[in-house]
């Protein structure tokens, strides 16, 4: 009999090479998996996350479960597990649930937010942290253009190559946008069933260029329509990404 | 005939192995010689500093100039500096001086600030930005401590070996410690004529031990005497310290 264990994870990506397990490279999974190893006394234990996260993308609350040979409290798995981890990725909570319970197969909805630092440089401190989009700006334009966001939309437009899910149709809750006056940021923030690959940093160059007056302010009702990746071409970078919620 | 340009940097030293060129590794030095070479067409261009930073810390305001063989507009060189280096490195601030300024030579004062974060464990978006003191702490005795540092005094103990310089006598103008609730963390300020390799962070490491009861309130007063690297053990991480200002 084993147990499953639920964790919450925060992570900066800055030094990860993503979230997935690959040889010879510092990935999130990785230094997860070795530190849950070594608590089983070398014995192999396979993580599942609700999903992988690309190299410099953040984490604020990434959920992933494994199953253990034997019964350890949660609490002090949780101790255990961050004793032996490096300091940029953090066990926040520690549940025991139920074996019917998968991190990505019964995700329901997840957030994303993602931070775009305006200033005319890039501040050094923010360049691991932020997006970065130092060109002319109508935030009312992007205000209204979010709103086509929510609802049930083919994003087949706004999924990047490299996907291998056949049905692009995904359901977007909430898609907010505010200006930080005080970091002279925009923080975008997305809620939704599920997010293709490189969706949400496609989303936001997008809506970024409706901004900057290079789209039509109603672009994406096009785009729906055309399902066409060439037709939304660019790409937010990396930095600016945090998979902030996952929800059950 | 050659100009003399002087360049406020401000660097993020997560990604950098410190300061000082080092082969086939990515320094602050190697990017910004770089950058400067190739707008000299390939000509190598040597830059001095005010002083190394070791690998992690980094610079709110470091001071650095080169001597350019062309005249070219100050805002220019700093404009097609920016261009050519990578994000986490920004020059600040550009000025042509004359013959005699020495960045490292003529510097009179220098300020460095230490971010301690006394989180319970460490937050993973601190982890390269402070040091990480998870102890009890007894505030109220680092700021008694602290004013032991003001004024002249032989700094022997506090030399990390490699060190190269004969002379341990340095001049502290103002040391000064604040906690920050928002946040809490912890942040020193040293202002000196010069600073020993390694010094502010065996300051820091040892002003946490006091603070935690396991010093004398006043041992520094003891350890000026003894001149001995020994007696103050401790070396706070690099992570925390950043290089803030350098006056001439």
């Amino acid at each position: 009999m084993t147990i499953r264990y639920k964790l919450t994870i925060a992570y900066d990506g800055t030094k990860f090479h993503g979230f997935q397990k690959q040889k010879q490279l510092r990935t999130v999974e990785g230094v997860l998996e070795k530190a849950i190893s070594r608590i089983a006394n070398g014995e192999e234990i396979k993580v599942f996350a609700s999903g992988r996260t690309d190299a410099g993308v953040h984490a604020l609350a990434q959920v992933v479960h494994f199953d253990y040979p034997r019964f350890i409290p949660a609490d002090s798995m949780m101790r255990a597990i961050n004793t032996l981890m490096p300091l940029d990725v953090l066990v926040k909570k520690s549940e025991i649930v139920d074996e019917n319970f998968h991190a990505r197969f019964n995700v329901k909805k997840k957030t994303y937010m993602y931070r775009v630092d305006l200033g005319h440089y890039t501040d050094p401190f923010k360049r691991f942290y932020t997006g970065h989009y130092p060109y002319p700006l109508d935030v009312d334009k992007i205000k209204i253009a979010i709103k086509d966001l929510i609802g049930e939309h083919d994003f087949t437009s706004f999924a990047a190559a490299g996907g291998v899910i056949e049905n692009k149709v995904r359901t977007i809750y909430s898609a907010t946008v505010e200006y930080n006056k005080e970091n002279n940021e925009l923080v975008f923030e997305f809620t939704g069933n599920g997010f293709l690959y490189n969706m949400v940093r496609i989303l936001v160059a997008t809506l970024l260029e409706i901004g900057n007056g290079r789209r039509d302010v109603h672009d994406f009702l096009r785009l729906y329509e055309v399902k066409d990746r060439q037709e939304a071409r660019g790409t937010a970078q990396a930095s600016g990404l945090y998979l902030k919620e996952v929800f059950y």
